[in-house]
């Protein structure tokens, strides 16, 4: 008894079997005696349509029309699962963002929730109706429709369970829960039970891909319960939440990874204090997004940065760098492709010293060459060749007996 | 030098090739140096698609929710022609109805305009630029998305053209002009330059079909000054305005007809007040569009009320009237199907007395037997057989010398 946030992304609602499987999910809440709201996204492939409808006309749409072009999408959603649960027999009423109080920044693509007035989300809620929000979209002070950028019905989602003091937040997804790693690739990959805000965090950001950082970093915030669960099957998913009575025991808790990654030398460059700021400033001016930075500094007072950047974006990143060689007046720059990105995240770590130097001893024993580090608190990153990628994933995995579920307290 | 209104309708914005089509129309009028608000409907079987979805979800879609989803088609289509005036280099903006400060009524799926709010365009045009706005849809004092019903865009553009004091609301179409009669059939037909409100509406009203009756009535109450012409085609269309100088000589101006039309005769009613009445509020319940109806009372204090339908409602009205049988004691029902309609319009006939005989004494002279009739001020309209509806139509735009353009002052 309580309010519940679902949502439900664009597979679980990309046909009309599926809003009807969908409406199915909702009512069994409602069943169950709680307020429901549904936040939805645009239905299977109907965004990618309407961009290649764009795409026909300009190869450099106005970002304001083309958020009033792509929240068409959640729009149609809306109303066909109301129309659903009204011939199912339950009193339920549609919303786009505007209608739902989601103010944003007044930044078109990619906009920031700033407020969610709920009155009328209240008040419907009140009279006994499900709300069936569109997801992805808001307005701005100035009255324009926004987005919100990738992952954006998943913001929606959490945001509204928190402006609402939601009991809990549950995103349906086409996976079955977050995992030790990715099931396709490792056999004794394992669904969590639980983890906790960073870890998933971590995740998340390592390209685990079942859900949105930046939802993920609001549910912390407003510390609203999540839980990533299947929308075709019944089980119970993972939930997301501070860390309490989790596996605390277990120090590494998930492994992530990713290929195409390449890293980038930039060698013998001057060892002066604004040398970082300046590569990285004009890489970001440029739209190439760098991921692990080492920076090294040699006995002549010169220094090498390497960083990784994703495969695709090299001939950018080399063009770049080039066009500054003036400025920048390194010596030479080197690239390795063919590379991919291996983590191990934990909370556990925290108080684990060790565990770092633990994974790289059991890829020595593989004889797979760790090429770059990154560490936070709770994640250990290693680049290293692609094609020890998977081998990699599976021993790691042993090796921190993540199949164990025995392990949980 | 003013403010164009201009509308594109469903075909006219079928296809990205329309679209971009409907782009350079536009421009043309900035160009020579005009403000100018675009209102455009869904592109092509958009509406129909959306339909058909919701169909597959529920026989009674709910009416707030059907507004919901179809008003998604106009947004998509007023999105993409601003990428693309935008593209061509110029300053375009959209808007939503309820952003362009359109209110209705508090009804769904066939809501009134009741005010707009020109703020925002009036600023947007104040800063030269294109306004395009979505037509059909308006938003309810209770910030409800309502729709206008059939023909809606043709009343958002005239409504915009009167609320902005435009100098010409121009529809664009897939035919060239109002025509004296439907060229599909009659070969001499002929586009008229100009026309006046009132014979518009005849004309609209009896299924001419280019201009939404609704559209007409608001122009005509607020003197707007329209133009139906095409889009594809740069000649002039047709003006429809208040009687000025027009063709005044000419008596009837145009010859509308169509056909599916069944006489239903319901004999031996008990002559009292409440008869009338009581049949066609009943019809009405049931939703059932009576269109010509005739009284006639025999000398034995009985009655006799015949009505014209549409052949595809007359299961339907016999159904109704069965059900009534005992209130409203009638003897019989005959009804006869395989009928059409055909009517002259000119606002001419109102000083000219005369034109309906004419038309009987046409008619009568190529055997056609006249079964109904109907008359106003400006139109008769006659009930024949279908199969005599073409020749009919033929001869009398022959007779009343429709064909003729050396008629005009």
């Amino acid at each position: 008894m309580g309010i519940i946030v679902q949502k439900f992304g664009g597979t679980s609602v990309g046909s009309v079997e599926r809003i009807l499987n969908v409406a199915n999910r909702v009512i069994q809440e409602k069943e169950a005696g709680n307020d429901v709201v549904v936040v939805v996204s645009a239905m299977g492939k109907s965004t990618d349509e309407l961009v290649r409808l764009a795409s026909q006309l300009t190869s450099k749409p106005s970002k304001r029309e083309m958020d009033m072009l792509l929240t068409t999408g959640e729009q149609v959603t809306i109303s066909l699962l109301s129309m659903a649960l009204i011939e199912k027999g339950y009193d339920a009423i549609s919303f786009t963002g505007w209608q739902a109080g989601i103010e944003t920044e007044s930044a078109h693509g990619n906009a920031r929730i700033t407020n969610i007035k709920t009155d009328q989300l209240r008040s419907e809620l009140g009279k006994g109706k499900i709300v069936v929000v569109a997801g992805f979209q808001g307005l701005s002070i100035d009255n324009q429709i926004t987005t919100l950028g990738r992952g954006g019905s998943d913001t929606t989602a959490v945001a509204l369970a928190a402006a609402l003091g939601a009991d809990k937040c549950d995103i349906y997804t086409d996976v079955t829960g977050v995992y030790t790693t990715d099931p396709r690739f490792v056999k004794g990959a394992r669904k969590l039970e639980a983890i906790s805000y960073d870890e998933m965090l971590e995740l998340a950001n390592l390209g685990a891909g079942v859900l949105h950082p930046r939802a993920v970093e609001f549910a912390k915030n407003y510390n609203v319960p999540l839980e990533v669960r299947s929308s075709m099957e019944n089980e119970r998913g993972t939930m997301i939440e501070e860390e309490t009575e989790m596996e605390q025991n277990l120090i590494v808790r998930g492994i992530a990874f990713e290929d195409q990654v390449t890293r980038v030398s930039v060698i013998g460059l001057p060892n002066e204090l604004t040398t970082l700021s300046t590569i990285f400033t004009t890489l970001a001016k440029n739209n190439v997004n760098v991921d692990i930075i080492i920076q090294n500094t040699t006995s002549d007072n010169k220094t090498t940065i390497s960083f990784s950047v994703k495969t695709s974006d090299l001939e950018d990143t080399l063009q770049v760098l080039e066009q500054h060689k003036n400025e920048l007046q390194f010596e030479r720059i080197e690239s390795e492709s063919g590379l991919a990105k291996v983590s191990i995240v934990g909370s556990g770590m925290v108080s684990n010293p060790g565990v770092a130097a633990e994974m790289f001893d059991v890829l020595a024993k593989e004889n797979i060459e760790v090429k770059m580090v990154s560490t936070s608190e709770i994640k250990v990153s290693t680049v290293i060749s692609q094609q020890h990628m998977v081998s990699a994933v599976d021993i790691l995995h042993t090796a921190f007996e993540l199949s164990k579920t025995t392990a949980r307290v």
